[in-house]
């Protein structure tokens, strides 16, 4: 019998196809899709040398050549740096200026780096940069939301080889996560607790869906997973917004990355991905019943009509299988 | 300046990227990805003389190797018909048992048929297939939504090239379409119009989104548009359910259907796509705030780590422009 298991963040539905889910194995990179890359590409605007065919950059760590990571606006950006969010409002016609950032942090200077196999203080330097970034543009008060994302590889939506994540100041706050946070907080009016930090110590206790653990952060497959080997890392320590991270937890989230995305990598032959970071704008002072955390969703498999317009998963892997797959994983 | 518009029926936003905004003929499907298909194939499991490689027919229109339609079991059903909806409910993990309908409506006996192609008449078997299936499976109690969509393509997320449609009945009201119920309750509360109402009449009177237009279905790109040619076709008439489509306007909208998806596959040489019911369920009598609808979303784009994130959506195309380019082809 299927199993149609509650995402309780969202309250979503997902259908775990048990009866007729793959093995883990099954999901793996096919070898022709994997592209094996030069660390060095003569064409590609982030390859050093190249920094002319970025905008302006913004920051950089290193200097001269020897650079580590570029912050430079997206060259494509979606919304505009200047202006002020006026909204409109014509009947049914409803919109807002698009004010807002759309920048890009190139991760390396080498065009064929991975989080899964770089240095633990590469990984922090990119984690510091993402909270720097996300503290400046919290200080411009037009903006309510920072996404902050990476795409790796075609299916996940980015035609650009060398490693690099993007960083969003949106002047609106989106349904979506309006709507998870309105979940959050009825799970704390009935129970008193961060939904969040309830699941993370179920999941603890459980160990069936758990990847890795360290110090201060957990990655694990949620109960219900909406497509195979899709990851969350939760901090153990409760904080609503992703920059009351501390320099201890920054190495220990870098560590934690590394080894849940080398699994990937290792396990699955490098499959195209997203992550993102789920958090609360930083102008709340101090939330209880939300809680940050990196969501990592592997482009295995395609989203097709029954998700369009349900907006339910089916699932053709057992979340407990894939991730006792992967925390047995040797790396 | 880029536009941030709200679709009023999700209240979730969308960046129309106007000032890199691509022309319409940019997103024209690669000749590269499109394949001449022959008419009949052997090994294709829905093609006649293969009928036994599908599981038991449920229903078929003709007879013999004559039939027009056939409806068969999901040969990798993702739910199961027999059991009981049984929840669970163990702490943070809610489940319910995997049982409801997943079936296959196969739309032609020829591999290679399209409904952008399609004789009137045969259209108008398929829609009232869908409808007559819809009522079938509404008399069984367990079910409380039926999702009926038709994957093109591979992009689109369906491997099998015959053309075919899929019904879901799903013991469960997703969280997605409740939350599209309430929205569109808050706003008949605000107004005392049906918000689908109210945006039909703005689309007619505005023109400019407007693709085809007949006695009882209008198709046009919304407003806030999601992707490159996302398309909504609405019945003129205010009815909540699917089923409660009459003989008349099932043949309308067999001429709309068809007229809207043969803009985009001459327009746009045949790209991938997606499409679904969008309805209420029977059980309902009369419903003042809810209209169904049919949704097109072609997969010309791919889905990143923002709109994973967000939930918001990145337009690269202008709707009016897009309208506008399908509009004045002739075919």
């Amino acid at each position: 019998m299927p199993e149609i298991r509650q995402n309780l963040v969202t309250r979503e539905w997902v259908i775990i196809a048990t009866e007729r889910a793959q093995r883990p194995h099954h999901f793996s990179n096919p070898n022709e899709c994997k592209k094996e890359l030069p660390s060095w590409e003569e064409n590609c605007p982030f390859c050093p040398g190249n920094e002319h065919l970025t905008p302006p950059e913004i920051w950089r760590k290193g200097s001269g050549s020897e650079w580590e990571l570029r912050l430079v606006p997206n060259k494509y950006a979606s919304l505009d740096q200047e202006g002020l969010p006026y909204r409109k409002i014509n009947g049914v016609k409803r919109s807002i200026n698009g004010i807002g950032y759309h920048e890009v942090l190139i991760e390396s200077a080498l065009h064929n780096a991975s989080i899964a196999t770089m240095k633990i203080n590469e990984i922090k330097s990119l984690i510091t940069a993402y909270k720097e970034r996300f503290l400046q543009i919290s200080t411009d008060d037009r903006i309510e939301l920072v996404v902050i994302f990476k795409n790796h590889g075609e299916r996940a939506g980015t035609s650009l080889e060398h490693p690099h994540s993007q960083i969003v100041g949106l002047p609106i706050m989106p349904h979506q996560v309006r709507s998870r946070v309105e979940e959050a907080m009825r799970y704390y009016d009935d129970t008193g607790e961060c939904v969040y930090c309830r699941i993370l110590q179920d999941e603890l206790k459980d160990g069936s869906r758990i990847i890795v653990e360290s110090a201060h952060f957990v990655s694990f497959i949620p109960y219900a997973s909406l497509s195979p080997f899709h990851m969350w890392i939760y901090p153990k320590r409760h904080i609503h917004c992703f920059t009351q991270i501390s320099d201890d937890e920054i190495e220990d989230l870098a560590f934690v990355l590394r080894e849940t995305l080398a699994k990937l990598y290792y396990g699955l032959n490098d499959p195209d991905y997203n992550y993102v970071i789920r958090s609360l704008p930083r102008f709340y002072k101090k939330i209880y019943y939300a809680h940050w955390y990196l969501s990592i969703v592997p482009r295995i498999t395609r989203v097709a009509g029954f998700e369009l317009g349900s907006g339910m998963y089916i699932n053709s892997s057992l979340p407990e299988e894939s991730a006792q797959f992967l925390r047995d994983l040797k790396i």
